[in-house]
């Protein structure tokens, strides 16, 4: 049977109950893979992780690469070995949807990058919470948001079926980081001029819960579709 | 970290939009565990996996042991290597889930077997479908339904949060396998009389999806909310 993995720690609706502790080691999660995306404990700033090494883009706009002990809430990482590489050009989010829809890929993850030069990215970057963690919803208005115009640099993330909305984030889920490796964050909105999408489907999720950590094994879930009413809002 | 892995093949919203081709051989499916669930192509009968042996609980009412090549569209499976056992008296399906309410165990997935005398077990099983293949609620009308009173034999079975609704049965589901494995099936009902609970929480869950197959990879899924009442339907 094909056998290609993508590896979670955490749910997407444990953060969106105002779950943040770490309950990963970064050391541990890049044992899953050399290419992905997270945030740190605390929600603090938007992980971006490629060729094995990662970044943190915080919320004050700098960049750095975080210690190999530092707690991870929520991440999503894979070995990298697209199956197909495809130009791009003047193309944004719904180019990207187009090419994961017409090679039939909408019932799967997958994972994705996009290597090239972009008119405009927009970013976003939450700001560390301390406890009593906020929800997620009420983080978004401590989130700090950027755009750069002509700007080097590499979207990194993923493709979720509808499916598994709430386990993780429906649809495209992209972090970016500049060549420079001094801009990142949360994509909210881009603009490729010219670049090269890179893709691969899995045919297996392994999803890691942090079973360890007493918050997350005692909380009361949210209903499913408040949750979905909060990343909306958070996004 | 703790490691502990559920795995899982293909999803309950598959089934219930009609996808029964078996995409993963039985022998493949045993390599992953040797304890579990699920059921053959066609959505042929109920399928009880102990000790690394496969029972097929079929809508004739006979159980076979399956062939290794059987083809499989939906099962889940794992090491049994219970972390507490619990003696049951006079107990139903509420005292089961009063029993992973009070461990803290709501949040992940756990696995349970309960082996034991049984004052009442009510099971069904679905007749083989060919295809055009109809979806999973217009099976519940040909399904058999069975009931026997005063026997020995064990559940086993999983509990899933609320969360994974549709990529998997929500609560608890559980197939029951006669003590001279003649009768079995898909649990409605039970009362225990005297038995033991053995159980596991996993923090690891493995979703392998038939990527190969290509009915998968290109129906449309039916939305989330319409699955969960077919699925209501066919429970």
């Amino acid at each position: 049977m094909t056998q290609s993995i993508l590896f979670q720690h955490g749910t997407l609706a444990m953060l969106a109950d105002g779950l943040f502790d770490g309950t990963i080691t970064l050391k541990e999660l890049l044992k899953k893979g050399d290419t992905g995306i997270g945030t740190a404990e605390g929600l603090d700033g938007e992980l971006i992780i490629l060729n094995g090494i990662a970044y943190q883009a915080k919320a004050d706009g700098t960049v750095v690469q975080p210690d190999e002990d530092t707690l991870i809430p929520f991440a999503n990482v894979h070995q990298w070995d697209p199956a197909s590489e495809v130009d791009l050009n003047q193309c944004s989010t719904s180019d990207i949807m187009g090419v994961i829809e017409a090679e039939h890929l909408t019932n799967t993850m997958v994972g994705l990058t996009v290597a090239g030069e972009f008119d405009m990215v927009k970013t976003r970057a939450v700001k560390k919470q301390n406890k009593p963690y906020p929800t997620l919803a009420k983080t978004a208005s401590e989130q700090a948001v950027f755009q750069k115009n002509s700007i080097s640099g590499m979207l990194v993330g993923y493709y979720t079926p509808g499916l598994y909305e709430g386990m993780g984030v429906k649809g495209l889920h992209l972090h970016f980081i500049s060549e420079d490796h001094q801009f990142g964050g949360h994509v909210l909105d881009f603009e490729v001029v010219s670049g090269e999408l890179a893709y691969q489907a899995f045919s297996d999720f392994q999803l890691h819960l942090p079973v360890d950590n007493k918050d997350f094994m005692t909380y009361e879930p949210t209903a499913l579709d408040d949750v979905k009413a909060d990343i909306k809002q958070a996004e």
